[in-house]
């Protein structure tokens, strides 16, 4: 075979790739060993049957040839409604692109921000794909530590040391894999190096409907930000739609045109009756968004019980996304050889923290993903296994 | 708004786009003129209601979750099958990547392929996407032309002079806009081109079910070079399905699973009902395929009849494809003034070949993709026009 580019070759960046717990996980079901699986951010509901009805009926009425390269004009006019109202940022469909999914958005966020070789600024911990996001546009990625000891709230003197020269910043709030919600004074001071250092901000928000304590604010709102901010969304997590692919890029009118010039060449738009189908979910509103989000809820209040009165863990703040962060450094174990171990003992599959950078060594990420019986009495088990391990010490 | 990345204001490369006569035929369509549409390259029939009820049924069953990145077991397994029933060459589901279309298997495999600065060969005439497809991945596109004198067959020795220092090369037959069929000799040529300058093959195959006269030959079936072909398929030509986005690249093993890499960075994957419609509409073989490329058979033939008997148009071979191309330098115009002037006087839109590059100059892109009977009376609207203006030379 004739070589690849290093483009491709090298885009994990050598080292290990945080998946062998769960690669493990899924060997040990594929032998027919049954494993609790609280690995991954997908719902353990399917997407609503309205839903799926609705994309049909847009399929047989004919909406099945290309639709508009940047969207269809009734979904990108539904979602700039959406962010005007939830933000109070005036958003119109130019400020709009469809894409097919929120990855999408943001490998074509990147690729409008960063020409080959740019700085772009991440946060440690990260959600798996960014690394590798960063350099599939042949940018240079700069990982920036956030502290357990700030709840992983980015500080910003930290963003700024790395920012000269840097082209982008990505953040994510609220936060996979932390369940953090970025307060204002953290939301103002990423700005601040923004404006400062001519960043674009591109703004991971496919989480903002599950927000279990204080409040999301889009970075997009603050003081000079709409001009430099690309505001990745998505259907998959909200309503439920993961295996839909469709999102979407909220960012000023002309970048938008450019990203459309630069969709025509990567994915030549989403399918149309997709895109019906998600002008149908979102047009149910709030009450939809909620009712996928209530598990969430429901099983985050279940863990807060769960974890009262115990030592051996402390949870980070879980103040959204269908994440827990559990520091379980009080065990002597490091996230990986916890989760190992709890994967050979109990059959509970969790990714160690160590799959997200370095910063959340010594922490485990819960995925509240499936049914609350069995999220409690798995939970109940890693207790009493980091208590067994921190007794132990 | 601080400023976006050279690779996306520079996309389109400046100039013209090519779609001006198309745009202005949309713009008197939305001011309630009827204009007789032969620009694009989309069938005039939606994807067959059974097609749809499979999807439905596959959403409706649950496969609305994230699917697997390189695409279902299924879906690789019938396109591995199919490519290797057609061509001979052994092929698995390792071979086989799943993309959400064939433009984004063109740009994940020119990403493949090539790393910034790289030289990414391509044919004049090409279809509208390819420069700025080159130029998504910050490859350096380096044209070549072919020659109306050989209907437009690439001369390996044209390759070969500009094949130094580049990565690959970029091809596509049945070939849009030409409608020319590649000959053995031809794709022999080229294969040893490649071979001799290490050079990837990037080919675009995805009218191969439409040839009207010789045989499609995949490159990746000639000697040495199944190991530096990546073969772009696509479900939107061959199965009427264009708005399903739903495509693939074919190429040695250890190149595909780096591009799985990509695309778990780029796209994360095709809906999985997609897939399964995809698997569906493959298993109904080649009686479908037939029945979709039929009416573009019939109106090669109407087309042939029309332009047989006069002087003022010749026919480029219309081999294959949904195309045809039109000949009209006896007329004196160019392509672009000739498609203007048919547009002012007679409302019947067409392509000129200036869309197409340079190599196609003073010719005409027809799309067979409207019904027999207005394609014939259009058709013989645009011969009796361009009699007019080749005898009032």
């Amino acid at each position: 075979m004739t070589h690849p580019s290093k483009r491709i070759s090298g885009l994990l960046g050598g080292g290990s790739d945080g998946w062998g717990v769960f690669n493990r996980a899924r060997r040990m079901i594929a032998d027919g060993i049954d494993v609790t699986e609280l690995t991954i951010g997908e719902h353990d509901i399917r997407t609503a049957a309205p839903i799926l009805q609705d994309m049909h009926r847009a399929a047989m009425a004919g909406h099945t040839g290309y639709a508009a390269v940047p969207g269809t004009n009734a979904l990108r006019d539904t979602v700039a409604a959406r962010v005007a109202a939830r933000t109070g940022v005036p958003t119109t469909r130019d400020n709009v692109m469809i894409t097919p999914g929120g990855q999408s958005a943001l490998f074509a966020a990147h690729a409008a921000a960063c020409d080959p070789g740019d700085i772009a600024l991440y946060l440690d911990p990260y959600y798996a794909t960014y690394p590798g996001t960063l350099r599939g546009v042949s940018a240079e990625p700069v990982c920036i530590r956030t502290r357990a000891d700030d709840a992983f709230q980015p500080r910003a003197a930290d963003i700024a040391a790395k920012a000269n020269g840097a082209r982008s910043l990505l953040i994510n709030s609220p936060n996979n894999p932390t369940g953090v919600v970025y307060s204002r004074t953290t939301l103002e001071g990423i700005a601040a190096v923004c404006r400062d250092h001519d960043l674009w901000l591109i703004s991971d928000e496919v989480y903002d409907t599950q927000v279990w304590e204080g409040e999301h604010i889009s970075p997009r709102t603050l003081p000079g930000m709409a001009e430099r901010t690309l505001v990745v969304g998505s259907m998959s997590k909200s309503h439920a739609m993961t295996g839909s692919r469709c999102g979407w890029i909220v960012g000023p009118e002309a970048v938008i045109a450019d990203l459309i010039n630069l969709a025509t060449h990567t994915t030549y738009g989403v399918p149309g009756f997709i895109q019906d189908a998600a002008v149908f979910a979102l047009d149910q509103g709030e009450a939809l968004e909620d009712e996928i989000a209530a598990p969430f809820r429901r099983r985050r209040a279940l863990a807060q019980k769960v974890l009262a009165g115990q030592n051996a863990i402390s949870l980070v703040p879980a103040q959204g996304a269908m994440y827990l962060m559990l520091d379980v450094r009080s065990t002597g174990l490091s996230g990986e050889a916890f989760a190992d171990a709890l994967l050979d003992a109990h059959h509970i599959a969790v990714m160690p923290g160590e799959s997200f950078g370095t910063a959340a060594a010594g922490h485990l990420r819960v995925a509240m993903t499936i049914e609350d019986t069995a999220f409690e009495a798995a939970l109940q088990t890693l207790v009493r296994f980091a208590e067994e391990k921190a007794g132990a010490q």
